[in-house]
This record gives structure tokens, C-alpha cells and sequence, in this order.
């Protein structure tokens, strides 16, 4: 059960030494292969994965500060923490990144097919969105309205770690991860399971809260300045855009995607 | 009119040459004391500023496809474009920042007094949120939502440059931000036009849909962690929270602040 996949030191042989840019973290947004293990760090995403029974750590370093706000919060560590001073996690995320004494080395979640998804609620798929700190924040608010899954491109996505897991604060235990091959395959086979898929973009032709919303429901969001692509634009049911009445009328892709989420968790009835 | 207030080059002299930090912006995100010229690039937010008559120019560097590019829109610009190779932008504001072919250096807007502000529609209030990509995509979204004005702490804000420019997306120029030395007196004084004052807080007593909302109205947030400061709370007329349904409880600052303006354009009848 504990029995490790591979050896996470294994990258360093693979040229990725710990020294290669040690003013940046190298976790931080390179696409890479999706096949090695995750670096989380700061108190919310070291915390949940720790909760998360599925999570199969390599490392847990913990300072001694955090070690002990750790044992305040009475949780069962899934094995032994090296303690460290700051300076030893700083080394390895970045000078700036904000670790909160707490730096885990774990497996990457396992991707639930598609096929795996439950029919429910609201899901949320991206369609090529690569920035971390983006998609970050729309995990975590994902998590906050409770999602059902969120799916996205296995490639042209930013991996599940780093700034990405800093950013989700947790959500990265809350909410599965889908990726798949092909997003168009993926809409059809929503579509077959009765979702209504709705792509959001500002040259949509309906205002969001003109679509008949119903349950379940898939909100399709593309990457900013690209948009969607033009075959997960014409899978949709509806292609539809956030009304918004000042001059400005693209947002933020992680903003555009909160409020997509409010409209239609408030309109298939999951918040008041 | 066209009188140069100071010498942007001063700065130079007095230690914040342009080789301090070659590797990355020394626009990105160091509170100064607001008084230098503002670097703006990307595409949106220097079109935005060509377009604004307000915006004082010192510098415009494009390359020859970003001239070529607002060739075409007709721009009329305010000073003669020097026209630079990407490396020449890049070396100025990091090599990691999209600037699209666009640098421009400008003196920063002036902010008006809290005394002339319009009472009406949404105000947004920043209580020390200090990050300058969150407060960035904050400004495109009021923008977006029309916001009256936006008013920050004088002290513990991000400048209105560089990184938080990029991320506004050319707000800036749309919205006009109140940097005050007291935001509980600034809060006192919407009261006294009778803005209502409402703080957002994942602690809050109310879901900010039950609150009364009215026009005018003043949404007040605090930074991620911190929350708003005692003084500000007990300064607001409510403190209410957003209903998250989901196991997150707290979302990311601009995530939250886009929600928060949804609600309250919504119910005071700004949006459908």
C-alpha cells in the first residue's frame, strides 16, 4: 500500500537538481510530462492533502513552528516529518513562495475517467487554461461550490503542483481532477450522461442568465485572449457571455469562472 | 501642460536603476512611496492609457508589429514611440512578463480626494490587500461592473504599476482609485453621503444576499489571512460572508470580490 512507485529522487539523475534555478522554484509553471511526484506546500494544501487518505507522500518537511500548530490540530501524519529550518523550504519552492513552514512531497491524485464522472450538479471544464495561478484559484472555488468534477486537456494544462496547489489552497483533495485526451470527446460523452454543456465566452450570443439552466451542468471556460477552441465552441449546447455593464468586458479568467459558477449554482438551485 | 512634473530619470540617481534586479521587475510588487513615474505594458493597458488624455507620458517603447498594431487601430499618440526589439522591453520589465510589444512609462494618475467621490451605484473599498496580481484582476473586474471608484489605504497597497497594471488590463484608467491615510474616516465619510457600508468577511454574521442592500453602496474587503482589520469592521454598517456550499470556506480575494460585486450590482439593479 505504501510501496512507492518510484524513487522521487530519481529526477535529480533525470537533470532537475535541486540547484538548477534556485531563485524560482522549478514546480512552478512548466509543463511537464504529469508523471512525477507533486511538490505542496503552505499550511491549507499540506493540511487536506494530509487529511486526504489517498494522497501517498514521499517527504514531509515541517518546521518547528508548523510542526507543532500540526500536533495542535491533533492530525495523524502519514509518516515521520523531517524538521527543518525555513531556509531548507525556501531552497526548494522559491524565495517568495509563501510555504507556511510545511513542504510535502507526494504522488500525484489519480485522474478519474470520464466515463467515472457522477451526473450531478455543476462540473467545470477547462479548456486549455495554463496559468497557474489561475487555475488555482478556480480549484479553490470550485471547492467552495462544491463541484462536482472539474475536467481539462491531459496536455496544455499546468500540473497539479507548486503555485497551482499553493493557489487551490487545499481544493486539489476537495474536487476530482479529470484530464482526457480529447475535451470534445469528453463534452460528448457529459452530453450522453443528460449534462447541458455551457461554453462561457464574452462573444457568446446568450447572457448566461438567459440560458434555461438546469441540473446537471457543465461550464466550459477557455483560456483568456484565446477563448475556446473553435470544436468545444460548437460542442456546446449553449455558448453564452457574462453580462457586465462597465467598460471592461473580459475578466479575469479565474473571476469570469466564480461567477459563471454563482449563476449556475443559484440557478439550478445549490445555493439560496 | 505637457510640463514634465519631475525627471523621470531621477530615480536613477537615486538607486533604482534600471540594472538592479536585471532577472525580474522592480515594478513588480514593492510598496514605494508613490511618488515615481508608473511603468505600464501589454496591450490593453497601453492602448487604455494612450486613449486616456489624463495619462502624463515620460517614455513609449513599442516594437515595430506592437506600432504597426496601433497604426491600424488610429491611435493618436501622445509622444513619439521609440521603436525597440521585444529583448529591449523585456529587459526592463522581466523576461516572464507578457508585454506584447508595449512599454510605456507615465507619471501616475492623480487620486481624488474621498470628499469628491459620487455617492452612487458600487464603491469598492480595499482594507490592505497588498498583492498586486489579486488587486490588478480586482480593478479590471470593477471595471467591468461599472464600480463608482475604488479606495485603498495610502500605506499597505500595491503601487498602481507594472504587474498590478498588467492585471487591470487597462482599468486603471477607468476607475478612479482614493488612496486615503484612514479608511475608517474615509468609511465615516460615505456614510455621512449616506453610502451604505458593507464589509465581506468568511466570518460574517449575514449572507451578504440577506443584507438590505441599497444604492449607494460601499463593499469593503480585507486581504487573504488577515481578513479586515477591527477598526474597519466595527466601521461597517454590515459584515457579511458569501454562501459557499462547498468544504472551502474562504476564496481567493479577487474570486471573492467579483462575487461580491455580482450580489450587489444585481440587487440594486446595475445587471439583470
Amino acid at each position: 500500500m505504501r510501496k512507492r512507485r518510484f524513487d522521487p529522487r530519481s529526477r535529480v539523475a533525470a537533470g532537475r537538481g535541486h540547484n538548477a534555478r534556485p531563485q524560482r522554484s522549478r514546480w512552478s509553471n512548466t509543463p511537464r510530462d504529469h508523471e512525477g511526484p507533486v511538490l505542496l506546500y503552505g499550511w491549507h494544501s499540506v493540511k487536506a492533502a494530509i487529511e486526504n487518505p489517498a494522497r501517498r507522500f514521499h517527504r514531509l518537511l515541517a518546521t518547528e513552528n508548523a510542526l507543532r500548530r500540526l500536533s495542535e490540530e491533533k492530525l495523524k501524519l502519514p509518516l515521520e516529518p523531517k524538521v527543518v529550518r525555513p531556509e531548507a523550504i525556501a531552497a526548494e519552492v522559491g524565495s517568495e513562495a509563501v510555504h507556511q513552514g510545511l513542504l510535502a512531497e507526494a504522488d500525484a491524485l489519480p485522474s478519474p475517467a470520464i466515463e467515472d464522472v457522477v451526473p450531478e450538479g455543476v462540473l467545470l471544464v477547462l479548456d486549455q487554461i495554463t496559468d497557474p495561478h489561475n487555475v488555482g484559484a478556480i480549484l479553490r472555488t470550485a471547492a467552495a461550490f462544491g463541484v462536482t468534477a472539474i475536467v481539462t486537456t491531459a496536455r496544455h494544462r499546468p500540473e497539479a503542483t507548486g503555485v497551482l496547489a499553493k493557489a487551490a489552497s487545499g481544493a486539489l483533495e476537495y474536487v476530482p481532477l479529470v484530464t482526457v485526451p480529447n475535451l470534445a470527446r469528453a463534452l460528448n460523452a457529459l452530453k450522453d450522461k443528460n449534462v447541458m454543456v455551457v461554453g462561457l465566452d464574452s462573444t457568446g450570443d446568450t447572457a448566461l442568465t438567459a440560458v434555461p439552466l438546469s441540473d446537471p451542468v457543465a461550464l466550459v471556460l477557455g483560456a483568456e485572449g484565446k477563448g475556446l477552441r473553435q470544436l468545444t465552441r460548437t460542442t456546446c449546447d449553449y455558448v453564452a457571455r457574462l453580462e457586465l455593464p462597465g467598460r471592461i468586458k473580459s475578466l479575469n479568467v479565474s473571476n469570469a469562472t466564480a461567477l459563471a459558477l454563482y449563476v449556475a449554482a443559484t440557478r439550478i438551485g445549490r445555493i439560496a
